[in-house]
């Protein structure tokens, strides 16, 4: 009975999720409380949010961390401008742009927010009519297999993800689990309907992207195959089992390469009918004939290890033809991940923006392993993952700061997980490296620092996971010993980076002290007093790019003396990457109060504060196409990118916390919101949704590695966090308003909190966290 | 002190092979018997005959059905030609030609014998002096890194290869055991020594046969890696790990194609000594310094299944640094192989002949999986092969004929091993077809016919091997009925290959008929008679072919009746593939009788065979460059070629046994020899040489799938067949000499032979087999 009544209540409250959670982004009008017993947290994500400009996420289909993330591609103007590099495709790292009103396909691999991109693997199209293989236009010069589709008929919710396509007649439906992809087409009737598998599209495309296709057409319904790309990953491959609800009547594919050896042209009419096909760029296609309101639907599973891995994959997770009981379970997955913090707002816009944060910050790392745990490691072996689940996708110059302090509250398993991948990474790197900018079995060796030591240091002073903490400590002292990485050797020679031995060098002489500082917070809690001393050196290197002349971080030439041009607020070619030094000069946040010793004390550093927040910034200064543009800037503070992501916190430790509490508020309520444009730049694999979650409850990790949070000020009005080891931590602010965003007292349990920071101990116990909120201190 | 006896006479034996049984090929003069108790037949193989011309084999060294096939490559004039189909490169199957006198280096795998061609994996190159990585020429001008060389210096034996690279003075040695090449470099003192690993490399060079290749540089001696090429098997994958015996001061690489990320160029200078290469084409190098003398060593393991795989089958096969010892492990291999068959024959130079041909035949199938028994499967995954070992190349259309029927007698576990895995590759093929040419997990589909049904019919009568025989018979089954492949859905339609439908229409007919009755007989010899039944029926459909009119097989059209336009002569167009009328038109080996019957009766038939031997062919019936040469004809009887390898011991049937006994003679006299040019034709795999080795010994299997062999004259004076079973069977040649080419009586145990056959049973009986030679009768 107790089974019966769970199931009863699970399908009220997709009644309702299933109705209400999947607004349209132009109606934000919404009930404000649903009346069952279970709230369902999904009707408050709208995947649309960010899907305009810079934020780089996509309104697709997916389960929590899934491996497919199912959505629609509609960047098909930009993408087909082959071999020439076109800014404009870093609009559509995710694939989607709100903005237009065409799509080509669905595609089942996309990066969330991400700063660079690749994928967009195995695109799916369905048609009707003539058959159409060329996306765009044909040679003679008609349309392409592309179709028009309107706004107003899309509809997105974790796990979903619909759209009519008006050039056919077919509506869309997708849903996922982890590994497998559920297409639900509705077509009218037609004896000329087609599904197009397009494994010539990438995400960013080139015209030589693809290395080699394979497919085989196992029966009447079901097919094999891979693909091998050298994109950002550039040894990356896809394998695929697809399987159709219906058997199609017959198929064939069209291959665009070279054909060097014609074995199987003169046996075969390979175009038609013919189940094997192989080359570099293969479009293939599968006819039926379909009734008015027929539905078709297929499964695409993937995986990394090979097709019989994808097989394996998609019988254990998608056996049947239930397209809603996939979805009902995808739905429950996502309503776990979103109830571990149960918010209330002001309003139901601010809810919708939290909610959809936090759904942001469980879309990577990815599960990158099969059912039975085999997958591909870096070394292109194929590895069983030994007591964790294997993830990809490790975008950590961004996630570093918020996404993975946030997972140890709310998936501290997950980052257990994450940690041990980032560890067998290691031990298959033939340069003994943790990962930087990892994905599908790469390195692409993106932006600077090796931030996975933070991410470990974090864990370990946080006392998360059970990973091997001697060999995460080795594994970090070895990465941070690669001397012909980004400049490691001249770091440890110099004791900084010479700007003329290595660019940006700055910037990567204060991450490498940051991350050296974490290599020595994990020596000290396994009490490895060298390793700590020889790390908290290196950690102190920051003060060698000081220059107290002029009061900024200033790159050093190899000879001594600093370089001689240099405009603190360009961001290009002044020893900075991503940011100019009156933000990036900011970075020392392992010692803080040194930092604004240097910058002339805490009245200078506040002075400096409130300029950077307000000044105005020349366009000069500014660009368009990439991450620092006019929509993340406050003054010359940059939002939309992250090396200044803990600045507005920093008030906090030159005695103005008022001002951090302002600043944040100001930045939640103007750099987020519940729109399409509702993210100022790109949410970087979580890191910007994650800033926001963090922040909206009244903390920040402003220094992972350290076991304390910054307290700032919350949005919420209450929120409760149910954490991993049972407790729960009520956080409430008292007397919340939109200009109530200064915090008068804060309590935990009773007792006021002396200083401006709460331990993450403190936070596992659960209990009461009471910020009084008020309009003036 | 057995053990040391043992080992003693292993050296003894050595000491004379490695004197020994490496002749010049200039050199044929040799002594005649080895005083040792053990004989070394290694000493009787001259690895340079056949690799002049069409013979297509190679000089190098490997094991017993080796993965590994290390030898020279010296096509550099031709195979650079890009992207131009050039019909010289046909004379490099194999990579080799005599003629020339220049190396570019040593690839791990080759063809032997193949009559199209492909493989050239992973070329290894040492030189000294200034590093080049071009192979033939410089940008500036200068010459490339390929050395030359003298045929004085170059030595071979089983196992065993050697040169003198003139140009660097380098003495080059290369052994092999199954998966493992190992290499043994004698330098010059140089600081200045590198060793090349040319990854761009392939046998039939295009400038786009790569796809991708990717090296690890593991430590400072070890490099793991693959290459994936889209040759004559479009969808091949190499892995390999290599080894050297001392490490290497410094390295780096070269690469050819497009870089569209630049994350590795940003970061790290990787062309020198960076650990990671990915790309289209890239050439690695390896650098030393080197004493007077001193010898690198360098072992490449390889695998099909991942570079883990390759490393272990390293540890498992060579896990030393012995040179000899390798050598002598294989040396010893080879030598058991060669003992099945001991002969005595009227002259050394007969007896090398022999024992090449034997070693010929012991070169493929290849064994093709790892150590652990892991395999790629023609479905591109990673398979376990369950009771038995896999192999490949399977150039079937050749093989069948005499070279598997061979190894139901030489090799019955390696023969059940094969089926087994042409079993498997049904299992995995998505067409549920038995391999027509299959090779490195891909099928290329050269040829005609489905004659792996004829392996297996051969097998089952002959009792040979425990496959499932039930699931052997379905395979076979559903190969042959497998409509869209090469006209079968018209053979069965029209009960012949209509010429306007589908070309070599007559081939195809007469061979299909012929594969359809051993699938007949498998129905048999299982007592599945409805099958016997149908196959039988499809079996004779040789004869809708004949056109009575002219005596001679012809293509007929869709209309039922003959081509007009028909020369019996000419090889192209006339309904033959690599053959014409006169010599492939006898093809009917599951009923010769009837075929004689079709021809005119037995005197009609003796003629027509005479003048097929004796007749003069135009010029312009003979091809310069393939598969039929003047070095491989007798009149317009083909010898280079298979589709006639039957056609002189059909006099047999024609009550002219006489005829096929100074036919036999005077073909093993004519197109063979212990000389470079000792194949008149391609080894094709080792059919050539099989047929030589059955014809020496007297009998020869004109019907595959009978279990009865043609008797024939043999060449031996005496031989003595060690077989699986344990027994012997010893065949005499009473008064054998090169004019007692007639065999007067034939006994067996004492028993004379009635007809002109004699049986598998009975020769697996062993005893004494006894010819009377005569020079008249």
């Amino acid at each position: 009975m107790l089974k019966k009544l769970t199931l009863l209540l699970v399908i009220i409250g997709l009644a309702f999720s299933c109705k209400k959670e999947t607004p349209l982004i132009e109606n934000t009008e919404k009930t404000t409380t649903i009346d069952t017993l279970k709230t369902y947290y999904t009707q408050y994500v709208n995947p649309f949010i960010g899907t305009s400009k810079m934020g780089h996420v996509f309104p697709g289909a997916t389960a929590p961390f899934g491996m497919v993330q199912l959505s629609p591609q509609t960047n098909f103007e930009v993408m087909f401008e082959d071999g020439k590099y076109n800014t404009e495709t870093y609009a559509y790292c995710a694939g989607y742009q709100h903005k237009d009103s065409t799509i080509i396909g669905f595609a089942h691999t996309n990066f969330s927010g991400t700063g660079h991109s690749d994928l967009g693997d195995l695109l799916v199209m369905p048609t009707t009519g003539n058959l159409v293989l060329d996306p765009l236009e044909t040679k003679e010069g008609e349309k392409g297999f592309y179709s028009t589709f309107l706004h107003s008929s899309e509809e997105a919710s974790p796990g979903y993800y619909k759209v009519d396509l008006d050039s056919y007649g077919i509506q869309a439906e997708m849903t996922a689990s982890e590994r497998v992809g559920f297409h639900q087409y509705t077509f009218p009737k037609s004896n000329d309907a087609h599904i197009v598998l397009d494994l010539v599209y990438n995400v960013y495309h080139h015209d030589n992207k693809n290395v080699w296709t394979f497919i085989r057409v196992e029966n009447d319904s079901m097919i094999t195959g891979y693909r091998q790309t050298k994109g950002w990953a550039r040894d990356k491959k896809v394998f695929f089992a697809m399987q159709f609800s219906k058997p199609f009547k017959s198929y064939g594919h069209r291959k665009y390469d070279q054909v060097l050896y014609d074995g199987f042209y003169r046996k075969f009419n390979q175009s038609e009918n013919f189940p094997e096909m192989a080359g570099k760029d293969i479009r293939a296609y599968f006819n039926f004939d379909t009734e008015a309101g027929e539905k078709i639907q297929l499964k695409m599973a993937l995986s990394n290890v090979s097709s019989a891995g994808a097989l394996k994959n998609l019988e254990a997770e998608i056996p049947h033809w239930d397209f809603n009981k996939t979805y009902e379970e995808t739905s429950d997955k996502w309503n776990d991940e979103l109830s571990k913090i149960e918010v209330e707002t002001l309003s139901e816009e601010q809810k919708t923006t939290f909610y959809t944060a936090l759904y942001h910050t469980n879309l990577s790392p990815i599960i990158y392993e099969d059912v039975d745990g085999q997958y591909r490691g870096l070394d292109q072996n194929i590895h069983t993952s030994e007591g964790f689940t294997n993830y990809t996708i490790f975008s950590l110059w961004d996630t570093y700061r918020a996404l993975h302090p946030l997972f140890n509250i709310t998936q501290p398993q997950r980052n257990n997980h994450m940690i041990k991948s980032m560890l067998a990474h290691h031990d298959q790197s033939v340069h003994s490296m943790l990962p930087i900018w990892s994905h599908y079995a790469n390195e692409n060796w993106c932006m600077i620092g090796y931030h996975a030591t933070s991410v470990i240091a974090d864990a370990m002073v946080k006392n998360v996971g059970d990973f091997d903490r001697k060999h995460a400590l080795q594994a970090s002292i070895n990465t941070a010993n690669v001397d012909y990485f980004d400049g490691i050797g001249y770091y440890k020679e110099y004791q900084y980076i010479p700007e003329d031995k290595n660019g940006a060098s700055v910037s990567k002489t204060l991450e490498y002290a940051y991350d050296d500082w974490c290599i020595a917070q994990m020596a000290n809690t396994i009490g490895d007093t060298s390793v700590e001393t020889e790390f908290l050196k290196r950690s102190e290197y920051y003060n060698n790019v000081f220059d107290k002349s002029i009061g900024f971080m200033r790159p050093k030439l190899a000879n001594g003396s600093f370089k001689k041009e240099f405009d603190p607020l360009d961001t290009h070619g002044q020893g900075f990457i991503e940011g100019n030094a009156w933000n990036y000069g900011l970075y020392v946040p392992q010692n803080i109060p040194n930092m604004i010793q240097l910058m002339g004390g805490n009245e200078r550093f506040t002075q400096h504060l409130d300029s950077l927040f307000t000044m105005e910034l020349d366009d000069k200064y500014i660009e368009k196409n990439e991450d620092i543009t006019r929509d993340g800037l406050i003054g010359n503070y940059v939002h939309g990118n992250e090396p200044s992501h803990h600045v507005p916190y920093l008030y906090n430790w030159a005695g103005h916390p008022e001002k951090t509490q302002a600043r944040v508020r100001m930045i939640m309520d103007t750099m987020y919101g519940p729109t399409v444009e509702g993210l100022c730049g790109n949410d970087d694999a979580g890191q910007m949704s994650a800033w926001y979650v963090f922040s909206s409850l009244g903390f920040y990790p402003v220094t992972p590695g350290s076991p304390n949070y910054a307290l700032g000020s919350p949005l919420v009005k209450e929120a409760k966090l149910h954490l991993d080891n049972g407790k729960t931590l009520t956080i409430k602010a008292k007397n919340q308003s939109t200009k109530n965003v200064y915090v008068n007292r804060v309590t935990l349990n009773g007792k006021a909190l002396k200083k401006n920071t709460i331990s993450h101990a403190a936070i596992m116990q659960g209990g009461k966290l009471i910020f009084e909120m008020t309009n003036n201190l």
